[in-house]
C-alpha cells in the first residue's frame, strides 16, 4: 500500500486512548510469549527428547521473552507479566488504574497464545498418545502449557521455589533498567532480560518449571481445561494451580522492594551531585 | 594492493547501478546463509548426531541468518529470504519494482549455496549411504537441503504451521527495526534477528523444519534434484514442496500487518508531539 | 506507594557512607551469584542430568555471573570476588582499606546465597538420597555448593590450575575494562563477563570445578559444614578446600599484572596524543 | 602499588616502538586463543564426554576467539591468525613489513598455549590412556591440539574445506568491521567474531576440525611433536598438517577479495555524498 493510504488509514484506525494501546501491546506480547515459549515446551516433549531438551527449552523460552519484549516494550512496557505490573504499581512505576486492564490482557493473551501452540502442534499432540490428551502419566502433554510440581515437592517449598525466583526475576529487572547503576545500554534490555530467563530456567527451574508469572500459568492451564485436558489440570499436584498465580505476585513485589532497599534508595540525588562521578562513570574503580 | 591502485580499481569496476549492488548483496547473503545454514543440518545428520545436534543446528542455524544480514544488510536491507522482500513491498519498504530482482537474486544464492554443501561434504555424502542419495528412509539426506514434513502431518496443519511461524518471524523483524518502538541499536539488529530465529527453530521446527523462506527451501530442493537425488524431492511428503512456497510469502504479510494494526499505527506522530517522551523514554514506566 | 512517600523513605533509610552502600551491593551480588551460580550445579546433579549437564551449567552459572555485576557494578564495581578485589588493591583501583569490608559482604552473600540453593531444593536434597548428605559417592551432593578435585588431580596441578584460570579471569577483565583498548560498551560489560566465564568453565572447568573466587567456594562450603554434610568437605580431596581460596589470590594478582605489562604500561598518554588515532579508532587496520 | 609508582614503572618500561607492541599483543591473544580454545577440546575428550561434547567445544572455541580479540585488539588489531593478516596486508590494511612479525608472534603464542594446555591437564593426560600420548586411534588425544582430516576425508576434499571455511570467516569479517555497510558497533565486534565461529564451527567443523588458522594449527602441532607425540603428527592423515596451512592463507585472501568485489567496491564514495543516506541509515527500506 503506498504511504499516502496508509497515513489515511492511520487517520482511521489510529487509537488515540493510550490504555487501549497499552493493552493491545500487553495481549499480542504474551501471546508471542506463550506461543513461541511453550512451543519450545512442546517441541521437546512431543518429540520425546529428538527435536529439544533442558537446554532448547530454557534458551528457547528466554528469547521468547526478549521477543515479547522487543514487541511490546516500547509502548506499554513489555511487562507481560502480572507479577511485573503489580510490582510496578507497588514502586509506583505503573498506575494503579491501568493494573486491570494490564492483566486482563496478559490473561488473554497467554489463553490465545496456548490455543495457538495447540493448533499448530495439532496432528502431533494427536499422534503423541492416541488422541488422548493426559495430565499425569508417561505421555501427559499438560506440561507443554502450565507448569506441575515435581513429585518430591512440598506446597510449602514449592510456595517458597515461587516467591523466590520471582523475587529475583524482579530484583534483576530492576537492576537492568535502573540508569544510575550499571544498566543495559537502550534497546539492549530486552537481550538481558533473556539472558536473565536463561539463568532462572537452569538454576530454579527443576521443582516446577519456574513460572513466575500467573498469566503465563493460568491462561494456559484454563486453555487446556477446556480443550479436551479436563478439571484435572487444577486439581493435580495436590490442587498445585492457585501456586504459580499467588507466589509470583508476592515474590515479585518482595524482590523489587528488596532491590529498592539494598540499592536504589542509596543513590544519591542527581541534583546534588554529591558523588555523581561515582555512578556516571562505572570502571571497576572504587577510589571514592 | 596499494590504495591508489584499489581506487583505480573502483573507478573500474564500481557499479552504479544500485539495484545492481543490491542484487550481489542479496546474492552473497543468501549464499552464505545456505552454505553455513544447511551445513549445520549436514554436520549433524551426517555424523549422525556425533557433531550436532538440535541445538546445533538451531544456533547454528540463527548464527548464519545473523552473518548472511551482517554482510548484505547495508546494501540491500538483508532479506535474503522473498516472503521478506514480498511484506516489505506490500508494507512500502521496497519498490514493487524491485522483488523480481531480489527474489531471483535470492534463490540463485540459495542454489549456489547447496552447491557448496555438496562439494564441501561431498567425500562425507558418499561414506554415509555407499553414494546412495536418498530421500526418504533412516539413511535419507536430502532434508539436509530442503525441508519435509513429519510423518504426521496432514497437509492443512503444516500449511498453517508455515504461515503462522513465518507470521510471527516478520511480525518480530517489524518490533526489531521499529524506531518508534524499542528498536534494537544500529548494527546490532543482525544479532536480535539470530535470537529470533533460535526461538523459532526451538518451538515451531518439529512439524516441517521451520523454512519460513521461499528461495531457502526452493533453491536448495532444485539443487538436489539435479545433482543425484532425482524427482522424488517434489513429489515426498505428499507434494510438500510448494507449501514452503506458498505459506510463508502469506504469512510474511500477515504478520507485517498484525504489526502495523496492533503497534505501528498507534504511535503517535513525531511533528504532533502528543506523547513522545513515552516513545523516547522506555523504562519500565507507564504513568502517562 | 506514592513518590513522596518514597521521598521520605529515602531522608530516613538511605545511606550517607559509600562503604556501606559497597558492602550492602557486593552481598547482595554473591548471593544472586551464589543462589543462582550454585543453583544450575544443583539442578543438573539432583535431576541425574534430566533437567539440566554441562551446557547448562556453563551457561547458567556464566549468566549468574552478569546478573550479579548488572546487581552490583555501578555501585561497588560488581567484584563478586575477593580474587578481583584484591587484584584491584594491587593495581591501584581500589582502596586497600576497604578491602576487609568487600571480602566479608562477598563471604556473606555466599553464604547466604547456599542457604538458599539449600532452600529451595530441600525437598529434592531429601529425595536424592533418602536424606543422606554426602560428599563423595555417586550420591555426593556436595559438589552443588564448593569445588573438589577430580580422583587423578595432584595438588601441585590443581593448584596450578587454579592460579591459571583465575589470572586468565582478570587478565581478561581488565582488558573488557580498559577503555584504551577496544573496550566493551558501558553497560555491556557483564554480559561480556559472562562470554568470559562460558568459555573458561568449558575449558578449564574439568579438573576442580572452575572456582576461581574463594568466597564462591569458602561460603557455601562452611554451609555445608554446618547443614548436615559435616567436617568432610574440609578434608575430602587431600584437604582441598584451602586451594580454592589461596590459588585465586596469587593468580588473579599474577594476571591483573600481566594485563598492565603486556598491554595497559604500553598506552601512549592521552595528553601526549603521540598515537592517539591507533587507540581510538579500532579497524582491523595497522598502518600506524 | 601507588599511581606514582606506576608512572615510574611506565617510564622505565613501556614501548615506545609500535611494532614490539603490537608482536607483545598478538603473542598473548593467541595464547589466550590456544589455551581456552583448545582446553575446551580437552575437556571434552579427556573426560569422554562427561564434562562437554559439540556444544561446549563449539561455544566455547568461538568465545575464546572472542576473549582473544578483546585482549589484543585494540594495540594490534586482534587478528590472532596469519590467514587474517596476510588478507589485510594484501588489502592494504597493514604493512607488508610487519606481516612476518605478527605471523612469529602468533606462532609463538600458540605454542605456549597449546603448552599451557597440557600443564594444566597434565594429570588428565596420564590418568587417560596409562601415559601414552597417541595420534590416532581410540584414546588419542592428539587431535586436542592440532587438527586431523575424518577417516573419509579426501586430500583435494580437506583443501577445499579449508580454503571455503577460511574465504567465508575473512568475507564475514570484512562485512563486521566495514563501517560503510551495517557494521557492529564498535567494542561490540569481538562478540560478533564469536558468533561467526559459532556457526563456522557448527556447518564446516565436521571434515577436519575447521581450522581456519595455520598457527593454530602449526603451534599446538609442533609442540605436541615434542612434547612426546612423535612425528607422527605430521604423517597422519596422508601428511595432512601442511592443508590448515597453506589453505587457509589461500581461502582467506579470496574471502577478502570476495567482500571488496561483490560489496565494498561499490559502496558510493563518502565526499561525493551520493546515496550515503542510503548507507548511514540501515532500516529493511530500499525505496532509493
Amino acid at each position: 500500500m503506498s504511504r499516502k493510504n496508509k497515513r489515511s488509514l492511520k487517520e482511521k484506525f489510529s487509537l488515540k486512548n493510550s490504555l487501549v494501546k497499552e493493552a493491545l501491546s500487553e495481549f499480542l506480547g504474551t501471546f508471542i510469549l506463550i506461543a513461541l515459549g511453550c512451543g519450545c515446551v512442546g517441541q521437546a516433549v512431543l518429540s520425546r527428547g529428538a527435536h529439544g531438551g533442558p537446554m532448547t527449552v530454557s534458551v528457547g523460552f528466554a528469547m521468547a521473552v526478549t521477543i515479547a519484549v522487543y514487541v511490546s516494550g516500547g509502548v506499554s512496557g513489555g511487562h507481560i507479566n502480572p507479577a511485573v505490573s503489580l510490582a510496578m504499581c507497588v514502586t509506583g512505576r505503573l498506575k494503579w488504574t491501568k493494573l486491570p486492564i494490564y492483566i486482563l490482557a496478559q490473561f488473554l493473551g497467554a489463553f490465545i497464545g496456548a490455543a495457538a501452540v495447540f493448533g499448530i502442534y495439532y496432528n502431533a499432540f494427536m499422534e503423541y498418545s492416541d488422541g488422548k490428551l493426559e495430565v499425569t502419566g508417561p505421555n501427559a502433554t499438560a506440561q507443554i502449557f502450565a507448569t506441575y510440581p515435581a513429585p518430591y515437592l512440598s506446597l510449602v517449598n514449592g510456595f517458597a521455589d515461587q516467591v523466590m525466583s520471582t523475587a529475583v526475576l524482579l530484583l534483576a529487572i530492576f537492576a537492568i533498567f535502573d540508569t544510575k547503576n550499571n544498566s543495559v545500554p537502550k534497546g539492549l534490555e530486552p537481550i538481558a532480560v533473556g539472558l536473565l530467563i536463561i539463568v532462572l530456567t537452569c538454576s530454579l527451574g527443576m521443582n516446577s518449571g519456574c513460572a513466575m508469572n500467573p498469566a503465563r500459568d493460568l491462561g494456559p492451564r484454563l486453555f487446556t481445561a477446556v480443550a479436551g485436558w479436563g478439571m484435572e489440570v487444577f486439581t493435580a499436584g495436590n490442587n498445585w494451580w492457585w501456586v504459580p498465580i499467588v507466589a509470583p505476585l508476592l515474590g515479585g513485589v518482595l524482590g523489587a522492594m528488596t532491590y529498592v532497599i539494598f540499592i536504589e534508595i542509596h543513590h544519591s540525588d542527581p541534583q546534588s551531585g554529591e558523588d555523581k562521578d561515582v555512578h556516571t562513570k562505572y570502571e571497576l574503580t572504587n577510589m571514592a
